[in-house]
């Protein structure tokens, strides 16, 4: 498995997360079990935080404001693509910033767009990302793994794996 | 929003675990940080138990050992799919139910198959299941969705909701 570590794999992180998109916040309930889910990903900034929009009222809300240590789950079975980030969670009442990462697409969810009441930024800044994708890209990576089930190789030497703690 | 409950959502759930197949297993670190890492699930079976091969000299057993309470996410962006799992995580030996659930394509993560030195079954007893999918099928769903932008319409009508807890 090819190691990539520091600045390096913070830029891949980055890559991986605004391209992926969607992704599935973990928190942690009043039972302290770890519910999920889906939110789109508007930016990972260049301080490394990633900002979501959401309505202030709602549960995961309140779940990330008493526990912040939230999760950050991103998935592209398809691309063997996974991002992990832990981080800590904030909500942000920032109009500006609200300006600069608001898009009509989001109107699905925010039917007044920036005028819908409630509506807020949720960010979550990394302590620990992680990451796992094909080394030579999808197709060749598809071969390589078949190659592997026939000859019993372990699939080490065709995956990045990235890691960034602070 | 279709509200699905009970039994008609846990078979929904099972349906979309197994078929949706790859996701993130989140659990919680020594410092409460919480981290994840993708799994491939082999089964949700009649007691609506997830179960998972794993190594047992990881991570992550030690954290699910520590912390029961663990996160599964399940995401199929492109067929706006998802299923947040928070359940109970159990490492499992058990080789009759090893040999029921292994398959060759598992034997890039175990090279020696069932005969991997450490290879054990990491075994999800859900707590609360939710799931969000399209209502009509994704192709209608995006059809809807483009409405939904052009009217201003909210997309709840558009979207099946499930949950199930115990």
């Amino acid at each position: 498995m090819t190691e990539v570590t520091g600045t390096e794999a913070l830029a891949r992180v980055k890559e991986l997360v605004e391209d992926i998109d969607f992704t599935m916040l973990t928190t942690q309930d009043d039972d302290g079990q770890l519910v999920s889910r889906p939110m789109s990903t508007r930016q990972m900034d260049d301080s490394g935080d990633i900002w979501f929009f959401t309505a202030e009222d709602t549960k995961k809300v309140d779940e990330a404001e008493e526990h912040r240590n939230v999760g950050l789950a991103y998935l592209d079975a398809k691309g063997h693509r996974y991002v992990s980030v832990a981080g800590r969670a904030q909500i942000v009442h920032d109009e500006a910033k609200m300006r600069e990462l608001y898009s009509p697409d989001l109107d699905i969810w925010f039917e007044d767009g920036l005028d819908t009441p409630g509506i807020v930024l949720l960010r979550v800044t990394p302590m620990q990302c992680e990451f796992w994708e094909p080394k030579h890209g999808r197709i060749v990576s598809a071969a390589a793994m078949l190659k592997a089930l026939v000859t019993k190789d372990t699939p080490d030497d065709m995956t990045s794996h990235g890691k960034v703690s602070r």
